[in-house]
């Protein structure tokens, strides 16, 4: 287990030798990425210091609502700096190769993050898992600070927040959450903004896959599932490898349900199981039993076969899991 | 227009003199409803007094995780009271039967809620449209009379808070929605067990409505829409009249979409629109247009004809409106 890391104090003493600073985060950046590197920026930016902010591939089109958001660049090239700061990063490969990059320019770094895997690779090393998000990690910081909260500081902290918490939903959702929340409501922050350009969007080649995948639902004795083909992706022109759209979480809303699966046709003869459940279920232990691995409430495999040989397999385990459990908040 | 409604001194010395009470809501409760009865119940059975909660047809089975829920009556036959206090409706009639028994007792009545047509149909009458939900509004009298918060008040209360918001999602979200959040977390709320109770749940019927509908899915031009026929619904033993199930807002959520529209087949050759925008469009005109009328975001009207003849009607009006905006959060 990682332990907390709490170097506030190095790096203070680093920020304050620092004049120019390069501020990073993860590739692939999600609204907490964006938001905790452009709430710092804006923040770093009001105190005088030159700020360069970089992410692989620039700032996804559903983020550039955020200020400041035109200003972050896609690379280092030519970038020098006294400092080099990474957010809401866990593993310094996953700064991708801006963080390559930063690592040449010989500076020392900060770590600031809410990831319990994080693995302390800077100078300065900041983690906290009670931190529901990395935006929540620099806000705290800020005071340390003494740095006040500009309304565009705090647009894109709540952003981080709002993304990271699924706007509140789960279930690390505290007081202190919401006491942040509010703190950024009050320094200027637009919340509706937030909403109806990340949790409120989808990509509409989602809405189309879910418009092949859906006819395939089926629901019985507690266990909900459907069928997402490499045809259904073509159809929907559906490129996202990782994802499905979010189907999986959507089927486990039914009141009958206490397990969802989505099974996902892969190249060569492979289907991926993707699986949910709700407290109370385990889904984790019946992943692991055939080669895959996650946790009780959320899991996933790859089996070889077609979708009809490992949904004939996988069915009646997850059908045994569902009757083994209790709800724990039904 | 109501103005504020605020006889919180005259509420005060009504509820002093009384030592038994009946507290309402409205007929077909909602998780504000049932919450602000039911925390508004625990807050007053603790100063000792006797506590008659009721509602016609008792407590809706997704809302009886709450605590005391068991002990809210369907009527109020046999009962006797010094004082009725309704909370979370607009108008009298709504408060439906248990309403009307309420009325021949012959006591003082007490109104609080949120809704700005508020009609003051109590002698003591509450409502402020600053709070997102009559739990708010509950737990302001809390405040005022000194009364403690315990986790069920709490609990209670942050349901209705959830569920009247969205999670946190509406656009009257502000920094004192979150302020109370965090007051009834450190309560003891229970945010999970409300969330998966709540706003992470439907009926197992609306799955399998969007099972039946989503294949009718298109998208052209900025708006998107899906046909919700008879036999859509009777194939997944839906039988809500007044819903879709959330189908218009869930087609509001692709990325190229500004507008939504659901076409829902209703007996004797008619068509029900439901519309939805996001800010920046305005479907209440069209719908003004066509006999029906709401909101620019939201609104809907019942049109004469096939699905095939009012589609051919209302795609063109739409597209029309999509093209007439632009989005105030892209």
């Amino acid at each position: 287990m990682t332990t907390i890391l709490n170097d506030w104090d190095k790096a203070g003493t680093l920020l304050a030798a620092a004049s120019r600073v390069v501020i990073l985060t993860h590739v692939s950046p999600d609204g907490d990425a964006i938001g905790s590197l452009l709430g710092l920026g804006h923040a770093l930016l009001a105190t005088g210091r030159q700020v360069i902010m970089a992410v692989d591939e620039g700032v996804p089109p559903n983020l550039q609502f955020l200020p400041g958001s035109a200003q972050v660049l896609p690379s280092l090239a030519g970038v020098t700096t006294d400092l080099v700061i990474v957010v809401d990063c866990s593993d310094e490969r996953r700064v991708g190769k801006v963080g390559e990059a930063a690592r040449r320019l010989q500076t020392p770094w900060i770590n600031i993050d809410h990831h319990v895997t994080n693995v302390a690779y800077a100078d300065a090393n900041i983690m906290d898992p009670a931190f529901v998000s990395a935006s929540e990690a620099v806000l705290n910081w800020l005071h340390k600070l003494n740095l006040p909260l500009s309304p565009d500081v705090a647009q894109c902290l709540l952003c981080g927040l709002v993304t990271d918490t699924l706007c509140f939903r789960i279930s690390s959702v505290t007081a202190v959450t919401f006491a942040v929340a509010q703190e950024l409501m009050a320094a200027g922050a637009n919340l509706s903004e937030i909403v109806q350009n990340t949790i409120a969007r989808m990509p509409t080649s989602a809405l189309l896959l879910w418009k092949q995948v859906m006819p395939s639902v089926r629901i019985e004795d507690q266990v909900t599932w459907a069928r997402l083909t490499l045809a259904d992706k073509q159809a929907a022109a559906f490129d996202d490898k990782n994802s499905d759209g979010g189907l999986v979480s959507f089927l486990l809303q039914a009141d009958d349900a206490y397990i969802s699966c989505i099974f996902k046709e892969k190249e060569n003869n492979q289907v991926e199981i993707s699986l949910r459940s709700v407290p109370g279920f385990d889904v984790g232990a019946v992943a692991f039993n055939v080669g895959g691995g996650g946790h009780k409430q959320a899991s996933g495999a790859t089996l070889d076969g077609t979708i009809d040989e490992v949904e004939a397999k996988i069915i009646p385990l997850l059908k045994a899991a569902a009757q083994a459990g209790a709800p724990l908040f039904h």
